[in-house]
């Protein structure tokens, strides 16, 4: 069996490692949150979730949406958009072997920005809060896109 | 050229690399799923797609939405929401030098339970076989979530 | 500090690294666009959205749903649900060490179909543009699933 554990020694795959698995764990979390606002709120998008709660019409009452839930499925749908672009392009840059401090930055910077705005969002927040914290998010992304295109570019 | 078949002779890898690519051409299966029910309820998003079916005022009929339409997409966007995390989680946590047969264990629970989840969703089976599926899902990649930080952590 | 240059230096997984940037990058425009829609329509999901249009019921009429807007979501959408496998595949893909040319065709052909998919889907350009591009990177993707899993099964 080869060994990979150079790859993990590398600090800055470890800090990317360690702020990914925090920042998916949180996105991960927002569907609980759905599922408690479905469950405590009665409010389904399947038949076959609210059956026990009643049988026939009684039930189909339950199939139907909700502000708190739609706000909720709109904030993991966002996490979604973001994070798949952080990962993809962290992932690289990551692996380009760029500063160490400079690389923490990006990440703490990322991972803060999107805490930030599922608490602006689904508290909520008045605006520019959560446009706030959606263009550090971008930024930071976008940031480390250019370094990576800049230093490695090959089509 | 620089020998990269290192990474690919470590078996924990070559799994995670078999497993995610049977879960993530599942999942690519969805699209076409959503295509075939279109096609056969003719039901579309947009104008352009049943221009086809009939001109102006007679193909309007067409934009609508359906359950079965609704219910695979739903599908598939549970999909997006659980295999991202296991792609992102589960790249690192196999990086990080894992036993073999405990991420084995990981990985074949994961694909199996979003398969169920998948026949679930779509045959649709009663609750609560579909929250069950999910949750196995959901426990495996926290779980590898876990195993990665507590041995990586580095902020 | 170990060097990971190695894997950089490696020319397929640097043009993986490339095209990967640029069509994520291009993903991210998506939450552009439907911010510029929004704001330019005045429409919107969230109440705090639209509070600098005015107070109360005043406010109240810009959360609603517009073509423009929806269409640019739905292909942001599909953007996800499909740069996501390739993500994934195709960055295993590029770790098992294919054909240096065999792998550029694969990463050209699809960066091109999703951005000919995201113009189709935008313009909006009559089918079966949209559904060319979509198939174009739908079969991209499955030809790299079917190399990887053909030389590195391991289950």
């Amino acid at each position: 069996m080869v060994d990979l554990t150079e790859l993990m020694e590398n600090e800055v795959f470890m800090a990317f490692a360690s702020y990914t698995t925090i920042i998916l764990s949180k996105m991960m979390f927002m569907s609980t949150a759905t599922a408690f606002f479905r469950l405590t709120r009665k409010v389904f998008a399947n038949p076959e979730d609210c059956a026990s709660f009643g049988k026939g019409e009684n039930a189909k009452k339950y199939l139907r949406t909700d502000d708190r839930v739609e706000r909720v499925r709109r904030a993991h749908l966002n996490d979604l958009e973001n994070i798949v672009p952080f990962l993809g392009i962290g992932l690289l840059y990551s692996l380009s072997g760029p500063d160490l401090s400079t690389a923490l930055l990006h990440f703490r910077l990322f991972v803060g920005a999107r805490i930030y705005h599922t608490i602006a969002y689904l508290t909520p927040l008045p605006q520019p809060n959560r446009a706030l914290a959606f263009f550090i998010g971008y930024g930071v992304t976008f940031s480390m896109a250019y370094r990576l295109l800049k230093s490695r570019l090959y089509l």
